[in-house]
């Protein structure tokens, strides 16, 4: 099998791809708590995996993943690291002009953190305006919005949101350090006023995780397993290989 | 009745408000194309007459609606204007900081155009980072997910996003001027590749509305009526005063 | 009377006029204190009512009034509402630019905040050096310097520089909210050093309003009269009539 | 004599000075054309000469001449340099605040450079807000609004505004390098419109001197004389020396 | 074996290390090309693996590796990334703040590329200014100036600077990926100038790699060995390790 | 002679040169604190001394001198005056890009400051990736890697690096402020730690001057000599001027 990594090649072997083929995957993730059973990189870790389960379908090339997210609402609960949206926004930029400056035309995103993606929709906007190229972004972890959307229907009994039934599956799965005995619903504290639970959907705060749910998680791992995690893991890798062979031919 | 604008008072009359209340109405819109038959300040329009009508039945302040916005991808159109995040986000954070000087400790965003959504959550986390207070928003038009969303269900025929159906309805009630004979459904260009349709929704890239949509609109806008728009913004102003009011209690 | 704002129009209507026309108004001001009888939006008001006279006199469109300006020095007072430098003139150019875009080639800055020029000429300057294009500015409020001088000399028996004589003769014509029993002279606080007064003029220094006026007024309002605002609002609006006249034919 | 430069003593002078004294001038200048007779160099020089002379009557320390300013209406002229504002404000900020830490309170900003002066006033807002701290600034050359106005009045015949009759009367005297027959009144190019001659004063643009002076002087530097400097120079000495005194005892 | 990777533990495993210790290693490397024979990611690779082990013998952690560094000057070969100064700076500083904020207090920046050499000091000046926190940085390549020297001194032969000698046998023995067959010595391209060879040393230029290496190395790998890098791994992992411990004890 | 400093320099004269000679010298200095014996400006002193005399041996223009470095380290000592990096680097690359804008195609940055390296070397890379042209730098205090090595290796008895015995050698000789008797061997403070002595080499932290001498020399000025100075400055100049002479021919 190929290598499958942009950064395990040398520089001849990226220039021979060059030659070929101007897909390049992009993928980013963060380091932040996910609750009492998931290590700190679960969606660096996720957003890597995925990305070359895809590139070994597709014969594609992943660059190296950005470790660090925007994750400012998690920073009560130690280890988790944040940059600010300003530099998120700017390391995104620069690798992607770096990624186009050697000829990679179609660049994808793969984000498995849903705090990065407002700065990865302002990335996408500066640069089409600033050099007329389209990049491309997708959620690596599958979700009733995207791709994956039929397995997580047929998968997944609780909704969630963070260190939940899903994404404690999909990287049962995937081989992440798991801490399964650990895993806790989430469950607000004590001090989580109603009048903040009220207005929840209807008005937007800069609300922190550690507000909202003692253990780290949103919904209940407890409900998740490696098989579950199956079922999704091919079925987003599927999709998203079936995307990537479409971009192909753009 | 009271004089329900801030930016009409003098600075004595804002003093004794501060007496005795401590909430202020940002009202925040945007300037760009609303389709062939709404005016260019349509969400700056929406914005301060939702608040004005808010702050009448509430007896707070509505400070002066920002009138623009972010809207890159309306640039296609005649008219639009748009800032840059960077400057959005700079504007927002220091009216805020301003209005905070004077004692205002809860302010509530008005903001009545989808595209201003990530930068209003920037400023919303910047000021928690920074000052340590809560900046409230939420979303003037009603919307299924948020104020008025009963409303909308019974009312609203079609779906849309923008000049549509629903914002159209809504306007023709606050009394904009509205050219109703040129309300065109929204319709792509025949240019719009079936690559692109086929991933709306899963693939995310920095689309502009010329690409999507011929008149401007995004649904169906020749469906709006005044009493539509009655109903809607009757239940948007009295739900958004039930949270004004509780949030006084805080 | 055909409609002379701009953010009224749909973008259809832009587009024609743009067939025909390059120039475009754009109207700043401020929202800060302005004395006891005199509303914060004093100088945004003025500026959208002046701008909307000349417009009728010449057909040019109107953009929308930029409501916040540069008024740290007014922070001292209940309901000033300050933008810092560096915003201010990343407003001004983005407006300006997007208005550019759509193919207006002369812009002309409606200032009635004497606090903005400074930011406005760096604006002028850093818009020349990126595009090539002059943008023009100018002051609404007729002064000795600049348009309606002659009205200036004619009419007004006192000189001030805020919420003064001339400022409220011409807002009271305009139909600005004026508590006229409130008006109240200039004069410094008791505290205002001898040192700080005896220099004035020779060395400048950051000094705050409140530091100079009790009542926020510089000059004595209690002399204006809607009598005296009409032949100034006369004077400046068809000089500055006049002047576009002219920029139509360059 | 005691050395009044900063730059030229050891720390532990500069120590010593600190005990007894809190004040610093300092010179602000810039590189830029100045007509066909005086060097480019012409507003540091001055600057600094000006500010040695304050200093040695008064006793109170100078520090380095920022010899590069706000000049990119001098950019047509060759040898011309220029800072950006943004750039010379953050220059003015950290040598000021530079000067703080060590104990200076009371910064005297010794201007040359009427283009300096909008990004000086800028920098005495924001170390204002900042620190709390009043920076003074003065401009070094005389005029008829600040130090030397009497001199001014009884001495210069023209007006002008750059390399005229008051600035090269001013160097001759100080020393500088003046090529006198080359000295030249300023003239417009034969291009400069009617339309931008009507409407100076009342109209503001970003014009460049080489589209209103084929010289690069504004005014009549033929009239100049080493005894007109000397009057001009004395008066603005002695005035600015009595502004120190003053200080002293703030 | 205890975990020595701070993202592979949850949060409350963290905050238990947080407890008696406060020291965490945060490796930074680059993605760009390292001659004909090494993979783009070497540095990266390099810093964490050598964190890991001076983590394995200590018992300290290790964040996440930052992929990306500053590399501008590999831009001409395919495959390099680089971000710009500005950004990486803001990078280290926000990583850096982050885990400040948990409780660690001894941070060491474990650098495996001399390009980072300046970002990195920058980034310790402003934490020092900021926060009054002494930050470390050293790094993990053995060089003669730094750890390791001795065991440089005992077994490399030639010099060289970029995949070289000493880096191929250091990555060999780690466990790189490695295309021995196509090592190739530095040569410089014929077209790089007598002037600049002359004068290197005395005189910088921004000199990019693709001027003055053909194949990318500058130095011999040819003369690499598993054995040479063995050598130098064990004594610069054990002279980290033994700072590791004296910095326990401060 | 010639006038060897362009600031000295009418328009026209600069004029004249740039059509034989498109080379300027453009010296970098500090304002920092240099030990007990000499004076704060040394830096900004001797770039511009040994940039005069090279001009007048090789007949090209000096700018002026740029007397604020970065010092960050020096601010423990009355006096010292430091930019920001990101300050200092947009003050060189806009003197330069000014420079460059009247067709001074070789820029030479002749730098006194070893603090101001990494600004330095930071703008020659913007400035190539922006302008395309190389700028080029050098240091003008000889140095044994640099112009001037034999010269050091047979005049100066000891090592320091600052306001020791060959920076004070070469100011006698050039003429500077040189309290002699005052002059004091750089010892570290009895404060200065074990732990920072012991790896001074292997690791980098922001360390302070005043934390490691305390007389603010590094080495013994007390063995300097103004007939050391003569053989050193002598030296620098005639090998730089060389340089000079080659550059003129690429």
């Amino acid at each position: 099998m190929k290598e499958p990594f942009l950064f395990k090649l040398t520089w001849p072997e990226v220039g021979e791809y060059l030659k070929k083929n101007e897909i390049v995957l992009f993928p980013t993730g963060s380091t932040e708590q996910h609750g009492k059973h998931l290590a700190e990189d679960n969606d660096a870790f996720t957003a890597l995996e995925i990305s070359k389960r895809v590139a070994e379908k597709t014969g594609v090339l992943v660059a190296p993943v950005m470790p660090f997210g925007y994750s400012p609402h998690h920073m009560g609960f130690p280890g988790s690291i944040t940059l600010s949206f300003e530099t998120l926004v700017a390391v995104y930029k620069e690798v992607c002009r770096s990624l186009m400056k050697h000829g990679f035309k179609k660049i994808v995103i793969m984000n498995a953190h849903g705090g990065n993606q407002n700065a990865i929709s302002e990335t996408l906007r500066q640069l089409k305006e600033e050099t007329g190229t389209t990049v491309y972004s997708l959620m690596v972890f599958p979700s009733s919005r995207g791709f994956g959307a039929k397995a997580v229907k047929e998968t997944i009994e609780t909704s969630g949101g963070h260190a939940d039934e899903l994404e404690t599956s999909v990287v049962l799965y995937l081989g992440q350090r798991v801490l399964s005995e650990k895993a806790e619903k989430g469950v607000p504290p004590a001090s989580l006023s109603d009048f903040l639970r009220k207005y929840t959907g209807e008005v937007s705060t800069a609300r922190d995780f550690h507000e909202i749910t003692v253990s780290g998680s949103l919904g209940d791992p407890t409900l998740a397993s490696k098989e579950k995690g199956r079922k999704l893991v091919e079925a987003v890798v599927d999709e998203i290989a079936a995307f990537i062979e479409d971009l192909k031919k753009q």
